[in-house]
């Protein structure tokens, strides 16, 4: 976890820090548009100005919950678009994308399921090209209607299947399962390494 | 859609019915929480007090809403507990949840995602019973850690891929393909019939 020395010099969460990790579980519980930045203030025992300091708005915040995120899909994607074959292409970015999903638990069902996000991030350009990129990356052309729908299953799902998953499962052994399912929805081998 | 006759003698869709018709695109777009009965009250020229005519609070409104899914969902878990053994129960689980998300595509998701719809479900006892039965019957107690797994990315992933199919797909292409989906997430084999 960040730290900063505070104006007392002891050592303590940044209050961004602390204002990014209570947003991820308001949001969680009561999503994006049910949480107020006064909700948050609240909940902090901080005043809004507080969070002003840090957050011009309850989008900008949102963004900065999500560019670390967006920014590691962004890195798979390119990586998945080099490889040759399509087959490849879709293995990168499924295993890519377990990574973080496992990695990410609560974020990644924000990102993927909340309404009020994906309307946040349809409007910024750059990341909405990416999410249109990772579909196309899953969804294989050939199989025309089922290569959609494999691919939404896989990316809804794996999401649902990490934010569902007991915190008892650690993150390795929960992307080896989820890498598993998600290769058997999209028909690929495991790839000779 | 349900008609009923109007003080004016003419037939349109009943007051209630739009009501929930616009709760559905309204909840799908903004989340329920980002939701107020106002909005959906000014979305179809209605003043609040009309709304409340019907619904009694918004909870009631998203009961209301629900009750038909959940209902459906019930009758499933039902037929499925009644077969003699775990195969035979995931599959009757997996093509009875697949009948229901394929032929109410934004419901699903709503009742799947939406941490605000989940928050209001989990207070209803008898809802909440029916969530866990379902879950159970779709994850394979022997197979330990990747049966929960393999259960909240069937649960999740097919809710997903069905809010995101294309229109074009009509419900029963949909649902075949979930179904085929379902089946190699759990590793089920196509049924003898």
């Amino acid at each position: 976890m960040t730290t900063v020395a505070t104006h007392e010099g002891e050592w303590t969460p940044s209050t961004r820090r602390r204002v990014l990790d209570t947003a991820v579980r308001l949001f969680s519980r009561y999503s994006f548009a049910g949480t107020s930045l006064q909700t948050i203030a609240d909940e902090l025992g901080l005043t809004k100005a507080a969070i002003y300091y840090h957050f011009r708005t309850r989008e900008h915040l949102l963004l900065a919950l999500m560019a670390p995120i967006l920014t590691e899909i962004a890195k798979v994607v390119e990586a998945a678009e080099a490889e040759r074959d399509a087959g490849a292409r879709a293995d990168v970015m499924l295993t890519g994308y377990a990574d973080i999903v496992a990695a990410n638990r609560a974020l990644a069902a924000i990102t993927t399921f909340d309404p009020s996000v994906r309307n946040v991030l349809r409007e910024q350009p750059e990341w909405s090209a990416v999410i249109d990129r990772q579909f196309a990356l899953l969804a294989d052309e050939d199989s025309g209607v089922a290569g959609g729908v494999n691919a939404a299953v896989v990316l809804t799902g794996l999401a649902g299947g990490a934010s569902m998953a007991s915190r008892h499962i650690d993150d390795d052994t929960l992307r080896a399962e989820l890498v598993d399912i998600g290769r058997r929805v999209l028909g690929l081998s495991e790839p000779d390494s």
